[in-house]
């Protein structure tokens, strides 16, 4: 039977826990999102001892559905102030579902200092103090833990910022491969781990495909089906595989909707020099990989292995930091955007906020816009934790407010992702409105805005986007919770059986009997809960809104503002 | 007849208008909150083009009236989020009276960069640019402007912090000796001041207390009668003429309630060392003053003159600030607090804020508690806005933010100052509260919970201490609205003269039939105006709270918590 694992850091105790049945048929974000508002009181201080970090599989994690090894962390986000689920890859979420593990709950705060691991095996979990891991990047810890543990482990970490308490830090995990940068990186939750003094956990477990399934032959055949959709789809089967996410780079420039120099212009000029296809000639030529799953079982593999000049390799370069070291800086060397990103991944930071941040203290002069060496000098005081260091690990909000810039692209906190929201409006209300302050994966509108994927809605005009937004907010919330990654979306979005097959392989794996209106149902009260949660710790309608000078400033080459009035924006979440 | 002026920063435009009847009976932070809530869109960003900066003298300032020239400026905060009115001794607010302007409306925000003057005279308004004025610190400006524009001229003025556009810089004007250090400190307006582009306002104007009265021996007798009130009570009449606002360290230290090492203790072992006995005494030896007037016609002269053993001389050094600098961290030299008060006033930042952020860069290890000089030498950063400069220019929330620290004494992003909510709670109400931030000035419940005045309130126990708050809120919006000082509120509350003697003051000066009851109604409805224009900027019950570990950590010597419930707190605005 399915557990919790408690964790007391204040009592440094372990317990496991019966799941209670209110809880059986979440998983992911929906398990995460559920366990916080229950259990964390909303208005109370995000680095104090009454969060809980929450770390759990999706409903679908550990079995052989395709692409379903995706890990929820939840808590209420010292970044955002609101609550938080922040989804990656990595081998944890399979490991712990094989383990009959369905959520670590982390709570209580240490009076003293200092910082702990916890081990999970399939004989139980304990924890024991970390000393020697505290300080340490990333990429050591991980290889120093597989050392130690075996070199099949899973290494939940974070870096020296989430040590230190920064805002933006994020807690990251291996892939198969060893590589150590499988990030749930938004929102800050590297510091709630920090604030708990725990360090890393480790997750043994001898077996990644073999969490308990009801019906397994029904199971397999829906597997097997799901996996086709996939590969059937030209994004999930053709797009992503040959370029991974950074074949977006291109596109979204040609859109005109490429966020380039802070915001300043959809367009940027050397866009092609690190994009998706030159990443993989790159990769390529040096031994790296152009494509590589995340996850065990992943049939799109849109990641990459990147091989940096220095010796080093970067795994992954994905679209959304390409952009933030790219574009958003007007830096065109992917070597320097890879070189950036390595040093987000060891330090443990939220590589899209970081970017942001660098974007806004180069709006305010402290760098100047393309100066990649100033941007890693920059970046390497954040391990140091010099004031300038402090300053980019607290996010770009942050670093606005103390740099007194008005042209700070974030809401509810967090840092505005690669599509500009003045020349793609569906995107624009998904940032707006989420629960999770602007984040592009709770509400991915560039689908049907810019790739035609799921219908069209022009990405220029105001029309259509609110009820865009809301239908991928809901799904989103459905598949986030289900482990499976929000790419199948692409398929799912254009294929009719798409979401039946999934529903399908929800029944087969837990015996029930469930519609696809219950899936969307429980996307749709997964957002409630997160709404009312952020609700009563003090956000308001004038929360939902997009930074003034989105409204005020024109984006070429389009000539767009963001134009959806606040009304507008309010009926989201109207359902 | 009164006129508002009207400069518009993006035109370089200045001109007079007509004051509307709607605001012909409004005046100080009455005149100064209702603008604002009628022409600022409430979620504006605070340093884009749609806030406003609103500086208006008191309904009682410019005449004969005892201590009524208290200067009003408002905008929306850049350091809250919040409608926002700070308060100012200094000869601004007469001279504005004594030219018949009712208020001084800058708005709009130059598309470059530089720096201009405007200047009032009885012939009129005119700006022009003031570059050589640009990064020069409030000393010299003053001094500067005093050369030019002759000895007796007003010089508001903003200095490099403002410039720079941090959070907690503010807006300073000259006694009528000179001092420059006439602060509205809290809030940030001074970088609302920058953001607009305008370095310094001087008013020149022949007359002090010859603002136009409608009825001058009826007003003279109530001026008079209200003087006697004021010299006969024991505080106003003798505590603060004799050691000024720093009387008052002793005394909360007494009480134990004196936030010692950045809130966590109540009392300070070396208080006595920092207090107005003490700073009386040095400052007379010195040749400076233990008694001053922050504003001519005032009777309570409970300022002061301190020169320093490096030739300089910081005018003054109030309660308030001995506090942030002291006892806040754990400094007991009053030279150095002095000194760190200098800098402030030179570079331009609220020295409460400014000690509250230096008291979380402390609690954060970045300086040690008690070390003066690396204390000042962080101070010093400011003004050369390097990366520390511009965290504690950005003040204690945002520092908190920078550096993980979960002691941060601050409600809506505001530092809280000198007295300890837990064992003053009166205070404690009125700072969740308060629609200003963290505010002592909004509703000083130290007069019933430690002073004895105005009744009795035990400041350990939660009874009556909301009562106690929105009664004094009430007042303080109504008394900040006449240009009198809060102070008179000590003689007011015991003396059942004090209140009608005022609305006699009133009724002469405008020829009006007010009753005690339509001032308070004035002040109620002060209070409401900011509550809505707050609630519109997206603030809700949630942010009407104190920080968390008010309520977990006990303080001593009392052991008391703050216990008000939210619903309790809640209640304060139900009138």
């Amino acid at each position: 039977m399915a557990k919790f694992i408690r964790v007391d850091m204040a009592a440094k105790q372990v317990r496991f826990e019966d799941v209670a049945d209110k809880y059986l048929a979440l998983g992911g974000r929906a398990l995460t999102s559920q366990l916080v508002a229950d259990e964390v009181p909303p208005t109370c201080d995000p680095l104090g001892p009454f969060n809980k970090l929450v770390i759990a599989p999706g409903l679908l994690s550990g079995t052989s559905a395709p692409s379903s090894g995706r890990l929820s962390v939840g808590a209420k986000s010292p970044l955002t102030g609101t609550i938080k689920e922040s989804n990656a890859g990595g081998i944890t979420s399979q490991k712990l579902a094989n383990l009959g593990i369905k959520a670590v709950v982390i709570e209580g705060k240490p009076a003293e200092k200092g910082f702990y691991l916890l081990k999970v095996t399939p004989d139980g979990a304990e924890m024991f103090p970390a000393e020697d891991l505290a300080g340490k990047g990333t990429y050591e810890v991980t290889a120093i833990c597989k050392e130690r543990y075996g070199e099949k482990v899973a290494v939940v970490t974070i870096g020296p910022a989430g040590e230190m308490l920064m805002l933006s830090s994020g807690i990251t995990n291996n892939d198969s491969e060893g590589n150590s940068s499988r990030y749930a990186g938004r929102g800050g939750l590297g510091a709630v781990m920090g604030s708990k003094g725990l360090k890393a956990i480790v997750v043994d477990a001898p077996k990644t495909f073999d969490a308990p399934v009801a019906e397994p032959g029904r199971f397999k055949e829906a597997a097997k089906k799901f996996s086709k959709i996939l590969l059937d789809h030209p994004v999930t089967g053709q797009g992503l595989p040959a370029y991974g996410t950074n074949v977006l780079m291109n596109v979204i420039n040609e859109a005109g909707t490429l966020p380039t120099r802070n915001f300043q212009s959809g367009r940027f000029d050397k866009a092609s020099e690190v994009s998706g296809e030159k990443l993989a000639e790159v990769a390529v030529a040096r031994g790296g990989k152009a494509t590589h799953a995340c996850h065990p079982g992943c049939v799109m593999r849109c990641s990459n292995v990147y091989p940096m000049p220095n010796g080093k390799v970067c795994a992954p370069v994905e679209y959304e930091t390409a952009w933030s070291f790219g574009p958003n800086l007007e830096i065109s060397d992917l070597d320097v955007v890879a070189w950036l990103n390595y040093i987000c991944n060891d330090v443990g930071l939220d590589t899209i906020e970081a970017g942001c941040t660098l974007g806004v203290l180069m709006e305010a002069g402290v760098i100047s816009f393309g100066d990649g060496k100033a941007a890693i000098a920059a970046l390497e005081e954040v391990g140091k934790g010099t004031p300038l260091g402090r300053v980019i690990g607290g996010g770009a909000t942050n670093a606005g407010k103390i740099y007194g810039v008005t042209r700070v692209p974030a809401v509810k906190g967090q840092g505005i992702p690669a599509y500009d929201p003045r020349s793609c409006k569906g995107n624009g209300v998904t940032y707006a409105t989420t629960p999770m302050g602007a984040d592009h994966t709770a509400g991915y509108a560039v689908t049907a805005n810019i790739l035609k994927v799921g219908g069209y809605v022009d990405p220029l005009k105001s029309e259509g986007q609110v009820e865009l937004s809301r239908n991928l907010q809901i799904a989103t919330a459905a598949v986030d919770s289900t482990g499976l990654c929000l790419f199948v979306a692409f398929a799912v979005l254009d294929n009719p059986e798409g979401l039946p097959t999934v529903v399908e392989m929800l029944n087969a794996q837990y015996g029930l009997s469930l519609t696809t209106d219950d899936a969307l149902a429980l996307g749709a009260n997964v957002l409630k809960v997160e709404r009312e949660f952020n609700k009563q710790a003090g956000f308001t309608s004038a929360d939902d809104r997009l930074p003034e000078f989105f409204t005020t400033e024109e984006l070429l080459p389009h000539s767009t503002r963001f134009d959806l009035k606040g009304e507008e924006l309010d009926e989201v979440f109207n359902f």
